[in-house]
Formats: structure tokens, sequence, C-alpha cells
């Protein structure tokens, strides 16, 4: 039986209402709560059965989206060894609640700890747009380090400016440089952050296309690089072999007007391997990036 | 005495009347032989002495600029066992006609010879706009090879749209990326050729920004990269330590209206070391890039 | 006391009569299964001392085998709170049950997971014969991907001529090579996957000879690779600081009639060290290869 | 309420009158163990207050000593779900046993496991003084395995003459060179073993300055690299992005008298990444250098 | 006009009448000696005609021959400023001479050259069989060094048992591997040694299919790696763009009877690029891999 | 016919009464001139013995020294297409003269162009003591960059305090650090710069023990390293596949007084490979570290 709520919060999802990685994952949340909260099931099968099947409404409604399977998933783990539907349905809501705590509560979490790792002086570098490394900076900032910030521009969307206006906006040092000249200044950086939308099973890093070439450029500087990312954005299907789609975005966004006959590729995203990455700082604390597939077991199970 | 060709010369290369490497260099070396045929000097102390004077006039009107350099250098080494201005006169009128010869011949040269490299089916990568690149790929398709191009943009003044609408007006199939998709790419690539500003005397190749960026990733992936270019481009000043310059350009190219306060860094240049390349493609041959530093020291002779 | 099923399981193991890491450990938990439920003992004293000796007689019969001896050992340490001898008794049951469930499954979802990681086009090379290799590859092939395979022949037993047979007889395009044209085809290659006779707890892999020479080879062209093992041949004692051995094998197998005097070395395995590993495909999902120590950790416990 | 034997304790450390990590760690968790003995806290509540107090007041007294605050935060860890101040007091004192016999026991038990890994004939290279390291040289010495060993002289401090002394009292083939010359010997090294003061959450080794660069000097050797370390050294703290202090000491320790105007910089210890060790033996076994973040993770929970 | 000695001569290389590397040099060498001193040109101009005409003929009877190539070029380059028939008759007939005596003598030289760089109690490994390497091992071995060879026996055509008993019969302690356990015993290897069958411009070396496998594996373990090359083996026509074709040899080779529908790739040789070369050794010298470009430069002169 | 300025000479470099590579060098150059003036030989023949003779009792009174060898060579080298003794004479000197000059000039050259590739502001770094070295950086210091230099205490000799002291005494910023210290500081390096003693053909550095560690520590960070090496140095005799021998010094230089039974094994110098040099700085310019065998082939010729 699918509730209305879920009806309606797939609805919104598929059509836009309701965007952005933490929002989605909260209505589908609430949604889960709700139908849990209404359900007339009588036994545990029949509840189980009625909540699995309305999280596959939800997922279904935006496959590629992590933090809302992830929080679905650890709402309904918790029921396994349940035997009565009213402790279901408090389990359920409790579920609920913890996982968007967690979720409001790791972005600042890992502020606090990101800001640790930079030092008075720093010159940091940073790719594209992330909320999540940009609280890091902020707040090394506001606790009084002197630092700079390189930052690229990011094409072909030029998410790099948000960055640049945000970062100048706080009275950060900032100097911008276009996606090519990373490896140019590499050797003046002392800490390069980007950001994760999903981190696979097998440690791999998707973010913003660019990534993985400023991170082989850091390495090869010997410039520490790390990965700020909430672990609720560690991916388990990657468990079971599937892999991350890489989204291939309009091409407008890389020329207006081309000529004729020529093909324009333009992928949102690229993999950075584990190996270079020096540490990944999440709100569990700093680990390694080879530590993101026990996460996703202890975590999430088992491969169904 | 600086003789009227000379300072009329060096005076439309500062107005940038004149320019274009070659361009230059051809304008550079007129001016000198008209300069020898008109001398009134009567000893060769007195003729080289004026020699030497005229290419320095040159030569500051623009310091940057080894093709001019090296072909003044050229000219003038040909004096060194001179005993009669009349002889010296012919040496310097053979010595002009033999290095403009040298230039226009270079880049069909590298064209015939780098084709050979390209196979039938082959994908080719490169960055920016060259011409001795664009010569080669040209060839190999006039020559019947069903390749296909993957040219970056090239930020921030996207040269690499001029590559892209000069290959598909051939009917190349080319498709564009943003710099940052280079590695993403690179697995799929053949052959990666990139152009040359300049190569030093200890075998940094000099070109576009992102160069060494996009080569490192070549690396990485074991995709064959190689460097087509001129010899003349060979800067021996650099045997004597001098170091290129990296012209850093106006941040408006990058971002025409910054925020207020936002610093733009915006290199046109950057140095790829030698153990990024695979080969050199030059009018010469195929060599590796570590014997650029011989063929100075050859051509040009010791450190003066 | 050693019990009658116990004796003779080691004799035939001893013997080859029983042979094949799945084989053998099935006949050994079959052997534990019926010493325990015949079992004499009163006291869980008694019962966990004659349950060791008896794991120890059928541990000794073959040494290197971690299939058989986890499998004892996952048995025996579900023991350790167990305080009446017919809970015990039904726990060896149960433990023997599930293990070999276990290790059924286990080949059988490997080949789902590992399957999810080739894509329609893909060409695949392998090493030696493995048949949870083989399970992935002709899952992908069941599941309508177009794909190929590169074997190589696996001196000095030619075992890859069993892989090309079995692949050719599915259908499944393949090219074979002697193994060192490895790195020569590389480039061409999209996924290395190969097996495992055992993951040391410091994350080495042990497999057939010449697999760690074209994992550098696949590292080198950054080409992905990846091990398909199930967790069972995880080996708890390199915990404690054993080291797997290298089987040396007869000479014959090299040279039939080799000329008097020269010596032949011919291990059977060579170890392949994790930083060569892009991730492994186990039966708990994709994980990187850092991760096998804690997973014997989390499994077998700490070191005895 | 800080207890008389947590105050004169803390003051011991303090005056140095306590030294050598686990001393500290003894003494502090004995404090600890008599404060809750004879605390007089009627509530949890109360008692859990009066714990952390005191806990403090010794952690304070010694801020980087990951030994004694692992040991302490161990103790407190326990009584997390206690509800009665006597089992809460029965707790303590248990924990404090356990860890200070996990502490006896752990130099003993990587004796016994890192001696598995060295092989009759093996030349052993290692750097300044770590009783955790000779336990292991001395056990394979012991079992009768013929080894030689390389040991640095570990400059400034000369303690690679301690290592020398000891090993030749034990009548151990040793030779001393100087820190320099470790790469001019490295290929005819088998195994390289380093202990460490503290591992941090992302898996860099913290050791004697000179550790790193002998341990890239091994990988460049592709010799066998170890660090054998007890796992109470891994840091907590650095889960949440504290950085381990590297001391700064006396100039005086490389040059007695040096030229007025001269600033010597002599760091005790360096960083060495994980990708440039090839295992850790620790008392729990072998593991990867990268497992110590999850170990972290499990022992002292998430990030406070 | 083509002489009779020329049409005879390429008849017999074509037919494989004559064959190896040096005789079919001596011979088409032989033969355009006997056609310039039977010339019958009057002019210049009509005797390097013929001389050129006579040389094609010979190089196209095996196109794929530089050593042949070099020796009618080394020839015919000699006659570049001669004004008199009679002077150039004498010219070719020297420069014969002259080439056939660099021939003999290279072999000869590389042995002592190359015996100096192998140290008494050295182990040795090489692959395939070459001569040139052969000579080198057993110079060292006459020379008193108590050394030992480790050789590979080099699928499909197992040309490493003609090393091993070569070795064997000179009482050389000589070990076979198969080839894929080159990486196993590579830490144990003091110098490996391979032998080329060309030499490119770019310096590549092309030789038996499995060199740049083991070339790359001793890199890894900082094994020492080199070349043993007469510098006649240096191809020019890659200096111009030419690719050394990499033959591929008879699938029979690999399995005498594959199942219907398996492919068999069966390279015969493969590239090994020159940073996994430590050293060249060649008659001139022991050199670096980089300056193969240099010498052919010099000694054929520029890309015709 | 030794003449008696040659045996004097000998006499005096055996004794150590002349002593330093250019000291030597000059010495045996004056005698040669001296034995070749005052010669009474008749033929050219026998001056050329005669002059042989005299170089080899010079040679071989340091058989290590490749400046005399070096200089001696090429003074006999310019007698190859003589004809008359006077005019042989008068080459003789000429060469000794030219020679001499070389060396004088070639420290000063070394300074003026490895100072222009300092920039104002760099952090160098050094190891050991090199006069060629201290050229550079007193050169750029001059010059008015504001450099500040990091010196390694260079153990066991402390060589790095003389460099040290001088460096202070011009006022030059200098940081001391124990050689184990340099990967530590290596990210804040700009330019590393080491001197040679000798330079292989196949461009290895010979130089201070401990050389090749740090160059390696750069290459890893990405920090731009160098050698500083007249070409005298470079020595033909590896060409031949000699060896330089590594001196083994006195192991009271590491520990005056060690405990019996302890071995030091005591390298005077380490190899460093070309591939962790970034470039040589020559008095011909600045090449790349694989050029040198080219300029040895050139210089010196073939190998006899």
């Amino acid at each position: 039986m699918i509730s209305p709520i879920t009806k309606k919060t797939a609805v919104k999802i598929k059509k836009l209402e309701i965007q952005g990685a933490r929002n989605i994952a909260i209505a589908a949340l609430r949604a889960i709560e709700e139908t849990a909260r209404k359900s007339k099931a009588k036994t545990m099968g029949a509840f189980l059965k009625e909540m699995k099947q309305n999280c596959e409404v939800l997922v279904k409604s935006r496959p590629t989206e992590p933090a809302m399977r992830n929080g679905l998933n650890y709402v309904v783990k918790k029921l396994s060894n349940t035997k009565h539907v009213s402790d279901a349905k408090g389990l359920v809501r409790k579920g609920c609640e913890e996982y968007i705590t967690l979720m409001e509560h790791a972005v600042e979490k890992i502020a606090e700890i990101g800001s640790r790792r930079i030092k008075d002086g720093d010159t940091i570098m940073t790719h594209c747009h992330s909320s999540t490394v940009m609280g890091i900076i902020k707040k090394a900032w506001k606790d009084g380090k002197k630092i700079n910030v390189i930052c690229t521009e990011t094409r072909p969307r030029f998410q790099g400016r948000i960055t640049a206006k945000e970062l100048v906006s706080f009275g950060i040092p900032t100097t911008m440089i276009v996606d090519s000249a990373a490896r140019y200044v590499m050797n003046d950086v002392d800490l390069l952050i980007v950001g994760a939308d999903a981190v696979t099973a097998d440690s791999f890093i998707v973010n913003k296309i660019g990534t993985s070439q400023i991170m082989l450029a850091a390495k090869e500087a010997r410039t520490m690089s790390c990965c700020a990312c909430e672990t609720f954005k560690f991916d388990p299907v990657t468990l079971s072999g599937e892999w991350e789609t890489i989204e291939e975005r309009d091409p407008k966004e890389v020329w207006e007007n081309p000529p004729k006959g020529l093909k324009i590729f333009n992928p949102a995203f690229d993999f950075t391997p584990p190996q270079l990455v020096n540490f990944m700082i999440t709100e569990l604390g700093i680990i390694t990036p080879y530590e993101t597939g026990m996460i996703i077991l202890e975590r999430y199970g088992k491969v169904v």
C-alpha cells in the first residue's frame, strides 16, 4: 500500500519541487515516518512489506541520490529484529529523527574537525563549490587563522565564482585560477580540500569534473590533499557492484553556439581513486580514504 | 651605427605592427640583411660591431622572442672566421636566406614526420591551438587515416574553439571538452600532441597553461604523449641559466566583472618537465625531449 | 578423543581422495559436525577440548588450506559463550550449515556483483583459470554484454587453455596471448580480473605466478584491475605473522628434459601488493584491498 | 572533586618524576582506580563527573601522551551503560587492570608475531632505538635465525648506538651506518622495521626524524618495510582533526657551539604516510597501515 | 643501372638464402662495393645515381632490416663532397670495409665493456637469447667472476632454453624460470641485461615480447637494468616518424591445436620505453638510453 | 722515456704533497708541458710514445682522479693528426693552457649561470660542502637576491658546518638540519643544489653519501633539484664500463669508541640516478643530466 504522503513526495521530487541532497532526504524520511505512523498493518510482515514498498517508490523518484537512499535504508534496517508493529512504528520515528539530526550536525562537525587541519598561514586550494568545504575554510578563518585560498573557476558552470564571492565577502584573501593552472601553482599550496557528491565502496570519490586531475597534481607535488564528505554520501549500492553514473550535461554549457558538426562531451563528475587522497574529513572524524568500504559494510550491512 | 631599416623594423615590432613568431623573425632577418648590404664598414672589426649593435636593437624590441633571437644569432655566428667584409656580407645574406627557408620548411616537415606517428583509427588529443599540431593532424587526415580528435576548450581565451572550428571545417570528427575533463577521457586517447612556445636547455616545454597537467594525466594512463616543435623555438638563453618568463595576463580574461577584492592569477604558459613527454617531433626528426640541450649547444655554441 | 569420522576424513584429505578447497572444507565441516553430534562429553570443558582436538587433526591433514581452517575456526568460535553441551552441539550443526551455505552462495554472489562492473563492449583480461572469475565473465555475457576476453596461456601448466576453451564454448570472443605479451596489449584492456588462492592480513594477494607482474603493468597503464575472491580465502594465520608458503613445483613442468646442471625454479604463486589492486570483489560486496585485515580481525577475532 | 592521589600523580608526571609512555599510563590508571575506589559519590551522575574531572587533571599533566590518554578513555568508556555506582567502581578497577595487562602483553605479543616475518638469513634494517623493534629482532635471534642488522646512528642523539650496543651484546652481527647511507645499502636489506611514537587516524606514523626518508628509499627499492607499534599508541584525538605536534628540540643537540647567527632546526619526529609502509605489526596481529583509523573508531568511539 | 651482383644478392636475401642481420648487411655491402668498382659512370652525378638505385633494390629485398639499411647509408653518405668518380670508388670500398669491421668488432667490444659492469657474486637476469648478452656474461665468467644467471624460458619459442644450454655448457650456475616468475625473483637480481632488435630515434627498445614487462618489474624493485646493443641497430627511419612494425607470428607457436573460434595474438616483440632502462651497452661505450637519437642524427644526418 | 719533471710530480702526487682535484690536474699538465718542450724525439711516433708513457706514470700516481686524467687525455687527443714534432709541441703547450684556463673559468662560469636560476625569496637546500655550489649561492646573494639556505650537517664529517659557517659569514640567513630532516622540510625548499665528485657516462652522479636520498625526497615533493658540476669531472673511463669506486672510510669517523664487535660501514659517496635530477649546471650551460654521455663521447672520443 503506497501512502498518500509517499505519492505526493515522490511526485514533488520528480518535478524538482524538492531538490538538494539533504532536502530530498528529509522529505523522504518525513514521508516514510508519516506512512509508518498512519499504517494499519496488523502484523510485522505486513508492516515491513508496506514500508519497503513505500521506500521503493520514493527511491525510484530519483535513483542517483545516495543521501535519500541511505536514509530510508537506515530506518528500515532498524526493524529487522522487531516483533510488534507498535515497537516498529516507534523505531521508524526514532530512525527518521536520528538520520535528520545526523545530516544536520554532519556539516557542522566536519567544519570543526576539518578546520583543525588548517594551520595559520596556510594556502588552501579548492575546486568547484562545496558548502562542506566552505564550512571548513570559514571556521578556520573565524578561529583567526590567517589563510589564503586559491580557487579554480570550475568550467563550464563557473561554480568557482560562487566560492570566490563567498570567500571574498568574508574578507578571506582569495586567488582564482583557471582549472588548467592548478598544477602550475601546486607547489605553493599547503592543503587541497575537495568535496564529494558520492563515495563508492571501493573508495573512489565522485566529484566535479577536474577533481581527479587536480588531486593527481597534488600527489605529484606531495601537497596534502583531502576530501570533506558526510558519510551519508557513501553509496552502499556500489557495494553490490553498481557503478555511479556520471551525468552528461548540456553541451551549451560549454559553448553556446558551436560550429555545426562539433560534438561536445560535457561530463559533470569524475572519479578520484583513493591513492590520490591523503585523508577524508567526515563527521565521524578523520579517516583514510580506504575505510569507506568498511563503514558502508558496517552501517548498511551486506549486499542484499 | 644603427641602420634606418633596423630602427624602422624595431619600432614596428614594438608597436605590434609586425607580430607572430615567424613574421617577427623574418622582418628582423631582412632588416639585418639590408643593414649588412648597405654597411660602409671597412674592417671586419667595424662590420661585426655594427652587426651586433643592430641585432641588439632588434632583439630588445621584443625580448622574449626566441625565433628572432635565434635567427640573428645564427647569422652572426657565421661570421666568426671571416676575414674580409665582402665575404661577411655574402655570409649574412646566405645566413638570412637559410634561416628563413628553415622556418618555412620546418612546419611542413613536422607535419610530414608527425603524421606518420598517427595510425588509422587513432583518437588524438590536443590542447590550445597550435598550427604545427594542426599541420600534423590535417596531414594524417589527408593521407586517409580515419582519426578523431578531442580538443580542450582552453580557458581562459578559448583557443580550443579555433582548433575545433578548423578541424570541423576539414570534416575531421571532433569532440570538445572542458580542460578539466582531460583525465576523464585519457584512457580513450591514443596520442596526445601539444605544441610549444619555447623549449629550455634543460628540456622543459613552455606551452599554454594546462599543458603540464594534461601531460601528467597522459603519463599516468600510459597514453603516448608528444610535443611538436620547430627547433628554432629551442631557447639558447636558457643555456646560460636564464629562465623563460611566464607572461601573466589580464585578469579580465578570466572574469570580466569580478567581485571587489578578488585577486585573479592568470599565467599564460606553464612548464612541462621532460619526463612527462614521450617524444618530440621536430623538423630534424623524432627525438627524445632530453636532446634539446645538445641541439642548442651544437647549434648556438657555448654560453657567451 | 579423535572421532572415527575425523580420522577417516583426515586420511582421505592426506591421500588426495578429497581435493579442491571447497570440497575439503565441506568434508572437514561434516566430520566435525558428526563428531559433535556423537560426542559423549558431559561438560562444556570436555566438549570444547574434544572439538579442538578433532579440528587440529583435520587442519594438520593439509596445513595450507585456509578455507578448511577458516570453516573449522568459524564453528568453534561460536561456542565461546555457551554453557550447555546440548546448546553447543546445536551451534556446531548450525555453524557447519552456515559455513557450507556461505561457500556455496559466495561464488554465485561474486558472479552477480562482479558482472555489474563489466560494461557492454569491455575488453576483459584474466590470468590462469579461476572459476570465480569465470563466473563473473559468464554472468556478464549471459546478461547480454558484448565483451571480449584476452587470456594468457599461463605457463608452465597452460591453465589459460582451460579458460580459453570454456570461454570459446560459451561463444565469448576470446584472444590468447603468451604471458609475456600482457603489457603489450594492456592499453586496450578495460578491466583486469584475477582470482586468489589466499589473501593475507596485510592484504597481499596470493595467486598464480605472474599475477603481480600483470597487475603492475595494469597499474602503469591506469587499467582498472581487481581480484575476485571469497572471504573464506582470507587467511587469519597471517594475522599472527605467519607467511603464506609459496609451493615450489616440479621443474619438469617447465622443461621435460633440461640440460644437466640447470636449476629450474618453479614457484606456483606470487604475491601482489594491495597498491596494485583497485578493488576486491567478495561475496560481501566490492571492497578495497586494504580491508581484508579488518574483515579477518572481525570474523576470526584476535591472534590466539 | 580531585582526589589526593590524582593530584599527587599529576605533579609527579609534570615534574618528570614519572616518565616513559607505559610508566605514565600505569601511574595514571592506578590513580584513577584509587580515586574510584575511594569515591563517595552517591549517584552515577556524580561519580561520572568525578571520574572525568580527575582524568582531565591527569591528561593535562602531559598533553601529548596518547598511551595515558587512551588508557583513561578506555576505562571511562566502560561506564556508559552502568546504572549503579558500585558496578561502576568494579568496572573502573577491571578496566584499569585490563589496560595495564594489555600494555604489558603487547610488546611481548608483537615480538612473537613480528619475529615470524623474519626469515633465516635476513638482513634487517632499523632506525633509532625502539624496544618494540628490539623485541622482534631478539626473538628472531633466540629462535635460531641467522640474521644480521643494519642500524643507523640516528643523529642528533645517536640513539642508534643504544640499538647497536644492545644487539652486539646479544651477539647479533650488526652494522652501523650514518643516516644518509640508508638508500645506499637498501638493495641489500630484506626487511626494514621501525617503531612509532604515535599513529594518527589518517594512518601517518609519527616516529624519529629520518624515518620517512628511509621508508621512501625502501619503497623505491621494493624492500619490504613495516612499523611495529602497540595499538595504544594509535591516537584518537587525531580523529577530531588534531594534529600530532612535532617537538622541536634544543639546537645544541646538533651543534654545541654554532657560529653566531646560524639557526638550527631540530625536529624530533617526522610523519611517514601509509603508502610508504607495507604492514603494521600490532598486538592484534599484522594489519595494513590503513586500518588504524577503523581500530581507533571502534575502540574509542566517535569524535566527541 | 642495377648491377648483376646487386640483382643476385637481392634475390638471395628475398629467398632467405642469406639470413641473419649481420650476414645480410655484409652481403649487401659487398654487392654495393662490387657495383661501385665495376661502374662505368663518367660523372659524379651518374655514379651517385647508380649507387642509390642499387642500394634501393637491396633495401627493398628486406625492408625491416636496419643493419643493412644503415650500412648502405653509411657508405653513400661518404660521397657527399666528392668530386671525382675515382675518389668516390675508393670511398665506397673504404666505407664498406669500415662498416663490416665495425660490425665484427662491435659484439666483441660490447662483451668487454659490458662485462666490466658485472661484479663478482652478481646474479644476472636475462630474457630470450641474445648473442650480444651472452658475450657479456661469458666474458665476465672467463674473467673469473663467480656469477649466477637467471634466465626466462621465453615463450612461445623457448629461446631461453638455448640461453640455458649454452650457459650450463660453460659451467655457469643457471636457473630457469617461466616468464611470469620474473617479478617474483627480481629482488635477488643485481643486473638485468637484455638485447635489442632495434632502437628507435625516440629511444624505445624493440626486443622480444615480454622485455618491457620484465624491465618494468626491475624498475619497481630498483634493480639495475640495461640493454646491450650495437649502434648499427639504431634505426634512422624512425627519425622520420616511421614506427617499427611488430611482426605478428604464427598462432601455432602458442597452441598447436587451439579450440575452434579462439583467436591467438602472438606479437614477436614489444617496446620498452627509455625510462625503464638504466643504461645502454654499445660498442661506443656505456651511454644512457636517451642518447640514441643524437647518435642517429649525427651518424645518418637529418631526415631526408 | 720518463722525464724528470714527470717523475718528480708523480712522487709529489703519491705523497699527497700536491692535493685537490684542480691542483693535481694543473701540476700534471705542467709536467707534461715541460716534458714535451724538452723532448728530444725526432719523429712523431717517438714523440707520441713519450707523451703517452709520461701520461701513464702521472695517471697511475692517483688512479681515481678524473680531472687529471681528462686533462692529459685532452692534451694528447690534440696530437692525432699532427705530422711534425714542432707542431705537436706547440699543440701540447696550447692544450695545457686551454685546459688550465678551462678549469679556472669553470667554477666562475657555473656561479654566474647557476645564480640565474635562483629567484629572489628562494629557499635553497644543499648537502655537504661544495665550492661550486657555494659560488652559485654567493653570486645570487651578491646580486641582491634575498634568499635563505637550509644546509644539512652532513654526517659523519660535518662538512655542512663549513658550508654553514661560510654562509653565515656572508650574512646569508642559514638553517642547519640533521641529514634525516631533509624530507621533513622539503616542501618548503625551492631549489636543491648539490655538487659532484664525478659523473658517469650513464649519467649517475657520484657525490657525498646521502645525496641520492635527498634527491629522492626532492623528486617526491616536485622540488626542483640540480647538480652543479664542471664537465672535467665527467669521467670517460665509465664509458668503457668501469665503475666509479666508492671509497669506504675509517669507521672512527662515525663513532670514536664503538663497542667491540660492531661493524661500521662508512661509504664516502653514493650514486644518484639521472631521473632524480632536474638539470645540471655546467660551465657549458644548463643541460639535462642525460647529456653527460654525449659530452664525454664528443670530448674524449670513443672507448679505447
